[in-house]
């Protein structure tokens, strides 16, 4: 029996349990909306992170606890919320003691102040297998106006904050496989250690942005997701995508590398459908907390993804992560 | 470096995380609370069920589903809160096909309708470990009127729903540690397999129990946990406790099984704290749903919980399921 990969498992067998849920949107966006009072909706959102999977076996606990938390925060910003609190699950091995978890706790701690969030409950066990740790976090937008990833309209144009691919390359120094100069191996290795949400920046998107979305699986997939929600086409610039210093020295080493900077996946920036009216706003908003972002294309009625360099087309080869590789 | 308690670890090192979080009543409650509007609040709970830990290693997908969304929906039940959503996060061995999927969602289905709720988001990950899914639902109460374990008052009366000890009892069944006649093997088999949380009477509690809980650590834990988060002394009384008829008799047979009937969780039945007043209106909305409810005991000053037995105080070995046995 073939496997089916993630999108289509839950397009297949979840997407039709959250029929009727109206703030589900179909399991389209990360993101699910759940009403609240007359002024706001609470935005939820749910990740798993497992030990050999999602961050390296031997990480530290306050790396993890980061990782954990952070990136749930990243969804929520994505949808335009603010942080509220959030619900933690803990799958525990037998290997790791209390001083394991007194120093996965300060780091929450630590990331509680950051971030202005609070823990709100919660489940720990025991398991045989890898530590687990499932994050629901809550966040809370004005009622009606949370940013989803189906709201893109043709004409928009296609933003990304900060840069993007630094992360998937320094999994790739974190492992050996790659072996740039020293300062540019400890950047890279950091971006994928220690996720920095775009939390400061997403609740300004609202009234500025038709549609978000995080790049956690990768640029081109998740920018496939948010033109594939919103029911179009869209096209971007390979030479336009914004790359670190050490990002642009690894390509230019190794252009095989452009297939792990794009699909990679592991930025927590977010990628942006914004009318060009609203192109001022958004640079402003940006500016204001000090975050680069980046014009990389446009949404266009039609389907799929489009990818440019030099006037030519790109053939993809993969677009993203996909915790369930088909067959 | 010894190894602290389940509820240990959460005391020191998960309570202090969520104080300032009104709502989260000092992680002494299963439950959170969120304020939604004037009229409503959300009960919101987190659940992780881990293969061969919480359910035996090769149950079904159908069982397993049941399992995972019951023990959070017996929370909201508690509560006093209608389920409305929750979020579904999926860790799945490479062993588990498709067809493994297909079966999971159509269970998970079934129990929508029967408990009417809707999935509303979640996330699905490969794990190199045993299967593991955490549930987060919400559910929705009056607002200011969920029930907490924190809430019983010294005069209360202790009461039970249903029968103790049967899924105990049955978990022995399962993995052939009991054997008794089929029909008695059968029925406690199904009470370990299939939790039925008390969704019906949960929400008509309002107002008529000062405190509850869900009984999923085992009878005197969770009795312990209303007491102990209400500041309160708790006796019960051995012969009150409501037990089916083939645990009466696997009692009766080996008296030793009182322990597992009274420390060995999973029955999914509520422990309440009821002002002696409301005794009629307990057993008139008990009736209502048919479902049966004993007086085994009553609150007072002090801390503790002391079972009684013929008159006498007995010596309580264990009070309940802890995912950290001490040293």
């Amino acid at each position: 029996m073939s496997r089916a990969g993630e999108f289509e498992l839950i397009r297949r067998y979840f997407a039709p349990l959250a029929r009727g849920f109206p703030g589900a949107d179909g399991l389209r966006s990360d993101n699910a909306i759940f009403a609240a009072d007359g002024r706001r909706d609470l935005v939820v959102k749910t990740d798993t992170i497992v030990a050999g999977v999602h961050f390296l076996a031997d990480e530290t606990p306050q790396r993890i606890a980061e990782k954990a938390l952070r990136v749930c925060l990243s969804d929520l910003a994505a949808g335009g919320a603010h942080p509220v609190a959030y619900q933690l699950a803990l799958a525990l091995p037998g290997s790791l003691n209390e001083r394991w978890v007194a120093a996965f706790a300060r780091a929450l701690a630590a990331d509680q102040r950051r971030y202005k969030i609070l823990l709100s409950g919660g489940d720990t066990v025991r398991t045989p297998g890898p530590l687990s740790i499932t994050v629901t976090a809550v966040g809370q937008v004005a009622r009606g106006r949370a940013l989803l990833r189906s709201g893109a309209r043709a004409g928009d144009q296609l933003w990304v904050t900060g840069t993007i691919g630094d992360a998937a390359l320094g999994l790739r120094v974190a492992t050996d496989q790659l072996k740039p100069p020293t300062d540019e191996a400890r950047f890279l290795e950091d971006r994928f250690r220690r996720p920095r949400p775009r939390t400061a920046l997403g609740p300004q998107l609202i009234g500025i942005a038709h549609a978000a979305a995080d790049v956690s699986d990768g640029l081109l997939a998740d920018v496939g997701h948010v033109a594939n929600a919103s029911g179009l086409r869209v096209t971007m610039d390979r030479e336009l995508v914004p790359l670190s210093r050490p990002a642009r020295r690894a390509v230019q080493r190794l252009p095989g590398l452009w297939s792990t900077v794009l699909a990679g996946g592991d930025d927590y920036e977010l990628v942006l459908a914004v009318p060009p009216r609203r192109e001022a706003a958004l640079l402003k908003a940006a500016r204001a907390v000090r975050l680069l972002v980046t014009r990389i294309g446009r949404f266009d009625r039609g389907r799929g993804v489009e990818l440019r360099s030099g006037g030519r087309k790109l053939a993809i080869e993969r677009t993203g992560w996909d915790h369930f590789p088909g067959k």
